[in-house]
C-alpha cells in the first residue's frame, strides 16, 4: 500500500483523505516506514520525527487543502518550536540548538493539514549546491547514489524524489530550490522575492537573495502549496503584491502565446555541458510545438561580471552575519575550527567588507533588476539550463584547509544560471525535461516578470502535460 | 486673481482648469508670479524653472488628473532630465550637475498633468529637520521667517504653505516629510515603503528607510496624488501590494470606529514641549468626538535604545555610500572640505561600520517592525506628535568643525517620534492640529498599520473637517 501511495502527488495524497479512501494516520505511518526503509541509502532525513507527526495526527488536524499529506522541512528556515534547525552546521548541532518557536512559514503549513515528518540534510549555511556538511555527512541522489542531490535544499529533494514524501520544504538564495529539483527530477519553483514571510524571526535572508518555498513532484503541487505559504505577515518589511485568483487556478489557465527568449551555453565562459544544452533545446521544441513563439536571446547584462562579484559581496556579508547570530544563540563566539574551511573563509572575506562597499553591491544589484525588466519588457519567459553541469559526484565540490575557497570556485556551473534571479527576485522555475544516458536528471529553467509565478506555473503545467516526466522513477524509490 | 488661485488646493485648481475657468498656462503664469514675489522672502525655490514649465504647457499637457497644476521637486530624488538635483550638495553643485533622465517618479506626475516648475532646498543629503544647507542658504517659515520649515523637505513645506504651489514633492528618510508639514501646518503623508518607486536610479534610499511623496494643503490632494505616484515600476526590488480601490475614493469612506492608542511624550527622557503635547490632546479630543476610542497607550519597543543606534548605522553606512556615489558622478573623490562637518563626521562613521554590523543593524530593524505589529494587533492607529518641540530658531541646528556631530544630536527632538515608521515601513502622517500662542503651527502624527494609507487617510479627513485648519495662513501668502 505505502508504495503505491508513493507515487502520488500531494493533491492526490489529500484527495485519499478528503474521500476517506486513507486516514492521514495511515498516511502518514506509510510516509514513516518509507523513511525507515529508505533513507539509510539517501542521508536525506536528518532529523525523523515520527512521534512528533503522530501526536500532531492525535491531535487533530486542521481542514486544510493538504490535510493529513506528510512532509519534511529543511534545516535551514522554517522553524518549528522544540525542533532542532542546525543550517548544516556541527556548532549548532553540538550545541543542541533547538527553536523557540513556529515560524509563520511553519504555521501555515501546518493550518494547511501537512503532517511534519522531519527535518533534511542541507550544506553548512546553505552555502554550497551540493548536501555533504560536515555536521550531518552527504545526501545522495536517488537516481544515482554517487552522485549529489545538489544544494542547499538535496535533502529535501533526495526525499521527494525517492517518494518518502511527495513534497518538501526548500530555499532558494542562489539556485538552492531549483539546482535540486533540477538533478532529481522534480519541480523547483523559487517564488518571487518576498512571496513567502521569513518571520517572526527574519524580515528577509541574504538581503531579500533568499526565500522560502518547496520542491514537489508535480506543477499542480507547486501551486497549490503557494496558495498556502504566500501572503504578508504582521511586520514584513516588505511584501509581495499577491495573485488575482489563487495559483491553483491560474496555473490551469491557458497562458496564450508567449514570447520566449532562450539561452543554452553559461555566460562568463563557464563551459556548458551538451546534455544541459541539450534540456533546453528539448524544452524549447517543446514550446514550439505548445505554439509559443522561441528564439535565441538573453539579456545582455547576464554577461556583467559584477553580477558575480555583486552576490559573492551579499553573501559573504551575510555569512559573517550569520556566524554572529548563530554565537548569539549558543552563547559563545563561533570560532575558525567550529565551522567548515569553507564557511570561514567567506565569514573572514565578509568581516573584511564595510558597509557602504555592501550597500555599493546592493546598488548594482538593484540597477541590475532594471537591466533585466528591460529585456523582459519585449519577453516573457527566459528559458536556461538549470545549472550548466549534470549533477556532480559526491566529494567533488569540496573544500580543504589549504585551499579553503575552492569549493566555492567549483560551484559555479551550478549557481550561474540561477543566481541572477535571486539578485532580481523575480520568480523562476527549473523543470526536468531531459535524462543522460546514464540516467541522471537535468532541468530546465524558465524565468518570469516578478511577481509572475502565474505565467511560470502555466508553461511548466503544459511541459509537465507534453513532456510526461512524472511518470520516471529513480532506482531508489519506494 | 493669483492670490485667490493660491488659497485653493490642487484638485480645486485641477477642476478649474477641467471646467475651463483658468487655462493651464494662467495657472503657471500665476504660480510664477508668486514665485518671484515671495520667495525672496523664503528661499524656498533654488531652481525656478519658468522656462521649462511654459514649455511643458505650450508641448500640450497630458489630459492628467492635475492638469495645468503648478508643482515643485525637491533637491534630492525625483530627477529630471537635464536639471540640477545636488542633495543640498555644494560638491554637486559646483560640479553643475545634471540628471540625465526623469525619474519613474516624475514621469509619473507629468503623465498626471502636474506642471514642473522648480525644485526646492533641503540639507545637504536630506540628513537633517531644517533646510540650511551652505550650498543654497537657508529656507524659512512662512509663518515665522527666523523660524525653520524644518527638513528635508523644507523648501517643499515653505513653498506650499506660502501659497506659491498648492502641493509639492518631498521625501521622507526619518520624519522629512512629516516634520515640515507639521512646522508648516500642513498635511504631510509618508507612505509605506516601497508605495511609491526609486526607479530607474535606485532601487530603494536609506536601505529601505526613505520614500518618496509629497506635501500637501489638503487631504485629499494627498489621497489622489498618492493614486498618480502608486504603483510597481519594472525591476522594482519589492514593492508595496495595491490598494483594493483609489486612495482619493478610499478617503472619503467612513473608517468606522478605530481603536487609537495615544502617546504625549517622547520615550528615552527627551523632553516634549507642552505645545507638541497639547496638539496631540486637542487630536485626541477630536477624535472622541468623532467616535473613536482613543486611550494613552504606545508599543513598548519605542524604548529600545537601539531603535537610534540602529537608524544611525543605517543612515551613516548610506551617507558614506552617498559620498562615493556622488564622486561617481562627477568623476573626483569627495574629500572632507567638499561637504559640510556634519556629513563628512556621518561618512566617517559609516565607513568605519562593517557589513555584518551594517546587517545588524538591519535585523534589529525588522525585527522591531514585527514587535510593532504585534501592538497594532491591538490598536488601528498610534497618535503622537509630530515633532518634540516647536520649530526651531534658524541656526540652531547647526554644526561646527570643532563639533560635527552636534546638529545631528540637536536634531533628536525633531525626529524621534517620526523615525521608527521609517525603520518599520508603516505609514503615518501629519496633520496640523495645533498653533502656539505665537503663531506657529505643530503637527499630530498618526500612524497605521502596513499598507493602511486608506486608514490614515481616513482619519485625517475627518480631522480635517473638524478642525478646518485650512482656513489658517501664514503672514507670508501669495
Amino acid at each position: 500500500m505505502s508504495d503505491e501511495w508513493a507515487s502520488l502527488d500531494a493533491t492526490d495524497q489529500a484527495a485519499l483523505v478528503a474521500r476517506g479512501d486513507a486516514s492521514p494516520s495511515e498516511l502518514v505511518e506509510a510516509a514513516i516506514a518509507r523513511i525507515e526503509r529508505l533513507d539509510g541509502d539517501l542521508g536525506a532525513v536528518i532529523h525523523p520525527d515520527p512521534d512528533g507527526a503522530r501526536a500532531a495526527v492525535q491531535a487533530g488536524l486542521p481542514e486544510g487543502p493538504f490535510r493529513g499529506v506528510p512532509f519534511l522541512m529543511k534545516d535551514i528556515g522554517g522553524a518549528q518550536a522544540g525542533r532542532p534547525n542546525h543550517a548544516g552546521m556541527r556548532f549548532l548541532k553540538e550545541a543542541g540548538w533547538v527553536e523557540p518557536e513556529d515560524s509563520y512559514f511553519t504555521r501555515k503549513l501546518r493550518a494547511a493539514g501537512l503532517v511534519l515528518l522531519g527535518r533534511t540534510n542541507t550544506p553548512e549555511l546553505a552555502l554550497l549546491p551540493t548536501t555533504e556538511p560536515e555536521a550531518y555527512g552527504a545526501t545522495r541522489n536517488p537516481w544515482d547514489l554517487e552522485h549529489t542531490a545538489g544544494g542547499s535544499s538535496g535533502g529535501a529533494a533526495a526525499a521527494v524524489a525517492a517518494g518518502l514524501v511527495p513534497m518538501a520544504h526548500a530555499s532558494d538564495g542562489g539556485g538552492s530550490i531549483r539546482g535540486p529539483a533540477g538533478v532529481t527530477g522534480l519541480v523547483g519553483l523559487k517564488p518571487t522575492r518576498a512571496r513567502n514571510s521569513f518571520g517572526p524571526g527574519l524580515g528577509e535572508r541574504w538581503s531579500g537573495f533568499s526565500c522560502e518555498f518547496a520542491v514537489t513532484r508535480s506543477v499542480r503541487d507547486s501551486a497549490a502549496l503557494l496558495d498556502v505559504t504566500a501572503g504578508p505577515m504582521p511586520g514584513d518589511p516588505y511584501s509581495a503584491p499577491p495573485p488575482e485568483r489563487p495559483y491553483a487556478e491560474l496555473a490551469t489557465r491557458d497562458p496564450g502565446r508567449l514570447r520566449v527568449g532562450f539561452l543554452g551555453q553559461a555566460p562568463r565562459d563557464l563551459p556548458t555541458d551538451p546534455d544541459c544544452t541539450r534540456a533546453v533545446e528539448k524544452t524549447a521544441h517543446a514550446l514550439e510545438a505548445l505554439g509559443h513563439h522561441v528564439e535565441e536571446a538573453h539579456p545582455e547584462a547576464l554577461h556583467d561580471p559584477q553580477v558575480v562579484a555583486s552576490y559573492v559581496a551579499v553573501v559573504t556579508s551575510n555569512t559573517a552575519r550569520a556566524l554572529d547570530a548563530a554565537a548569539q544563540k549558543v552563547g559563545r563566539p563561533v570560532k575558525a575550527e567550529d565551522v567548515e574551511p569553507l564557511t570561514w573563509a567567506l565569514a573572514e572575506r565578509g568581516r573584511a567588507t564595510t558597509a557602504p562597499e555592501l550597500l555599493a553591491a546592493l546598488e548594482f544589484v538593484h540597477a541590475l533588476g532594471r537591466r533585466f525588466a528591460a529585456w523582459w519588457e519585449d519577453y516573457d519567459l527566459l528559458l536556461t539550463p538549470t545549472q550548466a553541469q549534470p549533477p556532480a559526484r559526491l566529494g567533488e565540490i569540496t573544500s580543504t584547509a589549504d585551499e579553503p575557497l575552492r569549493a566555492f570556485l567549483r560551484a559555479a556551473p551550478y549557481g550561474v544560471f540561477t543566481l541572477p534571479y535571486n539578485l532580481s527576485g523575480q520568480p523562476a522555475i527549473s523543470v526536468p525535461t531531459h535524462w543522460t544516458e546514464s540516467g541522471l536528471p537535468i532541468g530546465a529553467q524558465l524565468v518570469a516578470r516578478t511577481n509572475r509565478e502565474d505565467q511560470l506555473l502555466q508553461v511548466a503545467a503544459q511541459l509537465e502535460a507534453e513532456l510526461s516526466w512524472t511518470s520516471r522513477r529513480p532506482p531508489i524509490h519506494a
